[in-house]
């Protein structure tokens, strides 16, 4: 019987994660959960959508996985909080896969991980929790991507590098071999990131990549982790 | 029975195309035409090549498909023109869609579109009539590319964009999400779009981009359309 | 009976090679062969590290094939040098095609040839001896690769364009159409070649690509080839 799955979110992405869990993975959608604050319809693609406060009832964690849907809102943050709220909820969180992506056997992923086509995650890399890689990213030999950290498409990451967590890829930026950047960076598109910028909270931005005076923390009026 | 298929053409694109639709799909490759002031020879890989205001004649289109191969000359308004041409002659214009390609089955396409391999054509995309993708570019969800633009290799359009009529669009010319450009733009290689250009024969270059001060109709000699 | 591969190599690259050698191709790696003055160990994978010197007498070239999976060292110099003493030895020397790359029929390709996932090799493009195309590379229609040039990852080479011999490409690299570079050119993360520079010896960088004033000669402290 193919497994269940609770896609929480009902945004964009969430129809996206229903189009390529239903058409490509081994999983059968079968709802859909948001916050009460953001419940706007009740049905979406004949399927119910509830409220996450009360999704347990109605979708067991016992027989249903789920899958947070959730892109860069509040640099990540949103994501991760319901990835929490999921996990207290007693859900697996499924990972998507596409098996148009390359994910080489000794790469080693974390939960609610999605990977659109055309990705490849090479030999022995590392991708946290909750990331999502949107399409046709390389992530180089040996390199870890933090927990929580969106890559947009068409992101070139060498080998050896080191992502921190929550960050956000823009579109084609591209990072030179042992490169590391800090949690929460904010890369700009097509940033050409050639040495490390190990600091925690940096926009960064052109060819050569510089970084902005403003953090992403203020940029995003977010608090910087203790 | 395989399907019949003439190209329109006889240069590099047209042996390419011979090439991929021999190779990759279900057509059979009966013969090329040219306009006949371009006829220069009679037979391409065992084929006959004949005069396109002769075609009919020999390749009825109630048997024979035809697809226009033309690249992007004179901004793409000589592809254009010849699918009005082999249209006003009747034929039902094929397209080739590369198996190595991913398009989304919630994508729309036109007719008489060329998408090479590694394209990735994501969920809600349209793709008008006449356009050429040629090698690993990335079309994100819900973006629309109008009639015979010609993306080159390595572009990345994100969500939510929108692409003018005949528009070229450089190797690795990256595209921020929800951008639009004007009919007939020119986009330089590598060039970074950061934000809307909606005027129409815009020449964009550099990282990030900005418009020449000559316009593409300027460039190529055109007349701009009334 | 599959066919028996030595690789020549210890480091992270022969550990790749391996692995893609192992699960994507019909060949079944028996053993490393380092120089002697590198020798290290004497076992990798539960297989055998010999000396390059003493290869013949354990790995028999009229049984075992050979693949050179060193990366680019002094600007590729130790891969030319170790695949001619591999040829000394009399090892045929074998070339790793992913399965998820496209190698157009009509390329054509050296030996010793590595070419990773999600590289296009277009109509009529040549790849020269001992040259590694990392991953998702685009080389478009009729251009031509020098032996021992190693391209990263996302470069565009487009079509009918030529590069030197042993040349570095670093990661994005983007080259428009019909351009040459000579030999020995480095080429930087990045960089937009938007002409030629049929200089031997060049080191291109930035968005257009400019040549520095030190030489990569100078810069890997090499002498020029007479």
């Amino acid at each position: 019987m193919p497994q269940e799955l609770l896609i929480i979110g009902a945004g964009e992405f969430a129809d996206i994660a229903y189009e390529y869990f239903t058409v490509d993975s081994p999983y059968t959608v079968v709802g859909f959960a948001v916050e009460r604050a953001h419940l706007a319809e009740d049905e979406k693609f004949g399927l119910p959508v509830v409220a996450l406060e009360d999704a347990v009832a109605r979708f067991d964690p016992a027989t249903t996985e789920a899958h947070v849907a959730i892109t860069s809102t509040q640099l990540n943050r949103v994501r991760q909080r319901l990835v929490g709220v999921a996990r207290e909820h007693g859900y697996t969180l499924a990972n998507f896969i596409s098996p148009r992506a390359m994910v080489w056997r000794t790469a080693t992923l974390g939960d609610n991980v999605f990977i659109f086509e055309n990705n490849v995650v090479q030999h022995g890399v590392h991708i946290g929790d909750g990331c999502v890689l949107w399409s046709g990213n390389h992530i180089g030999h040996q390199s870890r991507i933090g927990d929580f950290s969106f890559m947009s498409s068409h992101v070139v990451v060498s080998g050896y590098c080191t992502i921190g967590p929550r960050s956000f890829l823009g579109v084609n930026a591209t990072f030179a071999d042992g490169v590391t950047i800090g949690a929460d960076s904010l890369v700009g598109m097509a940033a050409v990131i050639n040495k490390s910028f190990p600091d925690n909270g940096l926009i960064l931005n052109g060819h050569p990549a510089e970084p902005s005076r403003v953090s992403s923390y203020r940029y995003y009026k977010l608090k910087p982790p203790a």
